[in-house]
């Protein structure tokens, strides 16, 4: 490679990411043996429908459950959304109350709302709910559902999910799980009801979610006329084997890669203060390995991923979960920190300590810039 | 090969087909272009969303609609669920009537009971709907939506579209045309407002569907909080990507495939009446160039499509769209003819003369066995 061009970093793997060799791997192999309707009869059908249920099975072994709990859908956002649908609709009986905490992603916050009455816990400066006051919140008479995540995927900051499950245990309300940010980057417990994760943040692919339910949820049909209600139409069956091939990979390496990426991290939370008027946000300790957020006062964040997508770094901005409006996001409004100036990074296994330097190296500069084009002077 | 092993013959080839070659390719090709978000504002989004963009134009072009008119979806049947419903949904003030075909797919049927009230139009023993039977119920007062498909897809027999669009048209009611089973196939005309189509029937992949809507279409959005309504969480760049490239590919051959094909069907209408107790279903001229359907008496549809793989060769059966569930087909059911013992052949454009001989040459033994274990005699 020529070495006056230096090699692009790409810091924004939360939500997608290149996908890890294996998976294309994986994938291609499934083509050749997977291509066919797994709910046909014949001999081509079955040997797709078994390669389904192996790519079940994987998923499954890592999230301590059992095969036939877990689900493929077309999207984390779909499985988000046919969880919160066919949960609260499951528990009709119970009550409409929907109880949410105020970090959730916008596909929870808005399917509580359509399903349901949504109750909203707030968060702490942190982005944790209180494990107390969820715990009082879903206790309640009339709650049908309750949803925490796992940990943010824009902050970082885990949530006290084993302590809101045993509260919601207690009051027989489901706790659905959202570990789009979590699994494949940090171990996930067996204290969810129903749970749902995000292929392409770990490596795999987009165009395929995870949603596990217990076999004693009580899900609500759509219909007895849709044999696949969470996924309409059905699933690419080697998508869904490559994102259970990258999966099983990236657990063989959970706690590495996670002490590898915590260093880095530590170091860009230490360096990024350097610069004037910075906000490094979410909680310090107990955090995703990979994520890393702050905000910078008198700077538009659009401005800013431009500035230093021209330096060569890609990094996200706004809200993580519609990253596509930059609207301010409503989980730092919720945290009651600067919501505009926002930079994310959430590094990939493979981000080595030389890029996160390079990048580290140009950041006060690119905030310079983007600061004197807004006319803020002497900063 | 071994000359005593004979190659398998897939001759399910509607809904899901092998991958296209240059598919594949175009897949590949993708995946390392386009594997980053296409919503994201750096370098590698914007790439991807390049690539997306291109498909649309591609698909477009196919159309001949405007780039902008096209969108990707999760699967054919939730491009089917999303039209029927917000196509419906925007036309609330019309009235809340959706007129369908006997003959639709379940999808477009069920999505029709839950968008409105359903107006269903017979169809004739070949399966087709009147079109001026279809004319005047989308005519009445009270009509939002009406949808026909181009073909079906389970017995080959085309609809009146054109005349069908000119009464919409006429009334103003927008119609929606399923071209699932035809598109990739046969040429589709510019007739419709909003139409939905399946890249895994033409050689493209499973796991990503198509929706178009004119301009002139008024949809209603599920909320402003989904950016992509139609796709929640938003699609794969790389498997969309090989569904435009396989499209292209399989239209540059289009006539030349379609008669090639054509052919070979029209051997098997001849050669299956010669067994005995058959009844060949669908019109035998205004059809899908590579399907073809027939019905034994005293046969069970499951058992001969099992003795069929056992011989080698893989056919469909029952309701295409249902076809996990081997119910009786509701469309065979519609035409009045047998809905039992059901075989449906779909052609790939790789079947050769060969391929269809041997099928035609074990196929009366075949039935014959299966007659027999059912108690059957004499037959």
């Amino acid at each position: 490679m020529d070495s006056s061009v230096p090699r692009r970093v790409h810091l924004d793997n939360g939500g997608r990411a290149p996908w890890h060799p294996l998976a294309r791997e994986a994938f291609l192999q499934a083509l050749d043996d997977g291509w066919a309707d797994p709910r046909r009869l014949h001999a081509e059908g079955r040997r797709a429908a078994r390669l389904l249920d192996g790519a079940r099975e994987a998923v499954a072994a890592v999230l301590g459950a059992r095969t036939e709990e877990v689900r493929f859908t077309h999207s984390h956002t779909a499985a988000l959304h046919r969880a919160v649908q066919a949960g609260a609709a499951g528990r009709r009986r119970a009550g409409s109350g929907i109880v949410v905490g105020a970090s959730e992603r916008a596909a929870v916050l808005h399917a509580a709302d359509a399903a349901g009455e949504r109750v909203t816990v707030g968060v702490d400066r942190f982005g944790r709910a209180d494990a107390d006051a969820f715990g009082a919140a879903l206790a309640r008479p009339g709650v049908a559902l309750a949803a925490l995540q796992h940990a943010n995927g824009e902050v970082g900051t885990r949530q006290p999910v084993e302590q809101v499950h045993e509260a919601a245990r207690a009051a027989g309300v489901p706790l659905l799980v959202d570990a789009g940010a979590s699994l494949g980057h940090a171990h996930v417990a067996g204290t969810w009801d129903l749970l749902a994760a995000d292929p392409a943040d770990w490596g795999g692919p987009a165009g395929i979610g995870v949603l596990a339910a217990r076999g004693r949820v009580r899900l609500a049909d759509d219909g007895p006329e849709d044999p696949e209600p969470w996924a309409p139409g059905g699933v690419s069956v080697p998508l869904a084997f490559a994102a259970a091939v990258a999966l099983e990979s990236v657990q063989s390496d959970l706690a590495a890669a996670g002490a590898r990426r915590r260093q880095l991290v530590d170091r860009i939370r230490a360096a990024v203060t350097e610069v004037p008027d910075v906000e490094v946000v979410g909680d310090p300790d107990s955090r995703l390995p990979h994520v890393v957020t702050f905000s910078f006062l008198y700077v538009d964040g659009e401005a800013l991923v431009t500035e230093l997508d021209r330096q060569g770094f890609a990094v996200g901005s706004g809200s993580a979960c519609t990253a596509s409006t930059l609207e301010p996001s409503h989980v730092l409004a919720a945290m009651g920190v600067l919501t505009h100036g926002n930079v994310r990074i959430a590094l990939d296994r493979g981000t080595s300590p030389e890029d996160v330097e390079r990048f580290l190296a140009v950041l006060p500069a690119a905030v310079g810039r983007v600061r004197e084009a807004l006319g803020v002077q002497g900063l």
